[in-house]
């Protein structure tokens, strides 16, 4: 936060709220309320990799932080605030205030704060460094290796838009303008269910948001569980902007498509209805896709209860 | 921390301490003592920017992360842990083996336990973020705004190697090897003197690291706490391995020569004895260099009283 590139003060300075240290001094300063857990995570974002040079510095901001929200509301956590690392190959205002507005608006949306940072030049490329903190009651946070068998899987929001959207945009699946307008804002502005989330703890057991694809983020909660799953084709919820595609198309959308930052979650079958009304406060679409099992490895089955075996599975790490 | 390139599992993963859940999960989660705050502090560290490319990796492991707890020092926190983002060009098991070697040997001998990270792939040059986190007692934080005139203004450890170490190794000052030898340790492990700072709440009023050199970190505590100050050159504590330099190099490496990563921090003169003592547990050397003055601006003055100016400052967010 020093010398002449002091863009964090610049672009990013705000009051702190009332019992925090912002912006400023070695590090920022949060409280907790007590018998309270802090769950913090971090991400690295860089450019040719993670998100197109050419993409809207604003959209790319409020990305950057809701990503990693998105950590937090799969564990149940509720934010507590921010703090951002910028390094750029040079200095342009005009994407600086674009970045800084979708990054601090997504921040006040969300209750994140952005409580400090560091900002460096680095020689090539644009390099994004996030980390939030949020605060869970003691013992209740929504662990990988906490789900049990019977237990049902639900997600939130819907599967395949920002997949499909990122197909478009690299010129991998044909062009279709139409629909790339339709699911453009799902991967550049991604809204993880936040409020949703914070009820989850004392309902739910394991939850994970889904990042690298549904089948492969699963995946992580079986391995950490020591348990299998069964999923039903058919109950998953394809963004409906897919309707009219080929079927192989949204198969690969809905089962291995990343960036999605919805929540997979298990919980006992008692809480049906718990879970569902939780949902309709929040405003969020909650649905039921399968059940955990005792047998390892996941099965895909489809209406006629035939397997179905996922597309290849993509490493979003290389292919983004 | 998915796909194939998961090198914060391979390299870095380590049981948690007992009450967190480190590497592996959304978060990492940890617990506070109650009436305690969080601090958090976060660096990006750029190949070509913060470090040569040649640097040994080990080292640089230890430094990523010290430079970082050093913060945690400035404000009299201690650490809880800590989150590392990795962005590598290519996977070089070599240089990941002893990076990760200074890195955990430097979280375990400062107890700031590794409890999550993200790793990706860079198309050009490493990239390196670390977050740290500490707890203070509420409200006992090191701020910088809190200098009060008349505090005594005091330095842990030396000044000047780690400057003096850059000028030889990037060429600027004429070779020599053996003063080389004696400061690199300097620059490329500091050691911030972090159980001493932990006894500093409650005795010193305001406090920070010097990264960015004497002369202008004690500019950040003026200027953020409305005052001024008088430095006593003679009193400096110059590096021993400095003394044989030209009289003008040996101000610029003290003055303006940053990476010290020790503490500069103001206290009442009333405490002048606890902090001796406290020095003298803790095996850190603590020097009395000036006072804090009502009268606006950072007046340095030799032995006879004379003022010095201080040579031109370096930006080190540039030179390094």
């Amino acid at each position: 936060l020093d010398g002449e590139f002091d863009l964090i003060a610049r672009y990013f300075k705000h009051p702190a709220p009332s019992g925090m240290l912002g912006v400023g001094d070695d590090c920022a300063l949060f409280s907790l309320e007590s018998g309270r857990q802090v769950a913090a995570s971090t991400d690295l974002l860089i450019e040719g990799r993670h998100f197109f040079p050419d993409v809207a510095p604003r959209a790319l901001g409020h990305k950057a932080l809701a990503v990693n929200v998105s950590d937090l509301a799969a564990m149940g956590a509720a934010p507590l605030g921010c703090l951002l690392g910028l390094s750029l190959p040079t200095v342009d205002h005009e994407w600086l205030q674009g970045f800084s507005k979708g990054f601090l608006g997504y921040a006040r949306e969300s209750g994140c704060p952005l409580l400090g940072g560091d900002t460096t030049r680095s020689p090539q490329g644009i390099v994004i460094s996030v980390t939030v903190f949020g605060q869970v009651p003691q013992g209740a946070a929504l662990r990988r290796d906490a789900a049990r068998v019977d237990d049902d899987i639900w997600i939130t929001g819907t599967l395949g838009a920002a997949h499909a959207a990122l197909r478009w945009l690299s010129g991998e699946w044909p062009p279709d303008p139409r629909l790339l307008a339709a699911t453009r804002g799902a991967l550049e502005q991604p809204m993880p269910p936040l409020g949703f989330a914070r009820g989850l703890p004392g309902i739910a057991h394991a939850a994970l948001d889904i990042s690298d694809g549904l089948a492969q983020d699963l995946g992580h909660i079986l391995a950490a569980s020591g348990c299998g799953a069964v999923l039903d084709y058919a109950a998953l919820p394809a963004d409906p902007a897919l309707a009219g595609l080929p079927a192989q198309q949204v198969r690969e959308a809905v089962l291995v498509g990343g960036d999605v930052y919805q929540l997979c979650f298990t919980a006992p079958a008692r809480h049906r209805e718990r879970i569902a009304a939780l949902g309709r406060s929040a405003d969020v679409r909650v649905t039921r896709v399968g059940r955990i099992a005792a047998a390892p490895g996941l099965r895909i089955l489809d209406a006629d209860g035939r397997a179905i075996a996922p597309p290849a599975g993509f490493d979003h790490f290389l292919s983004r």
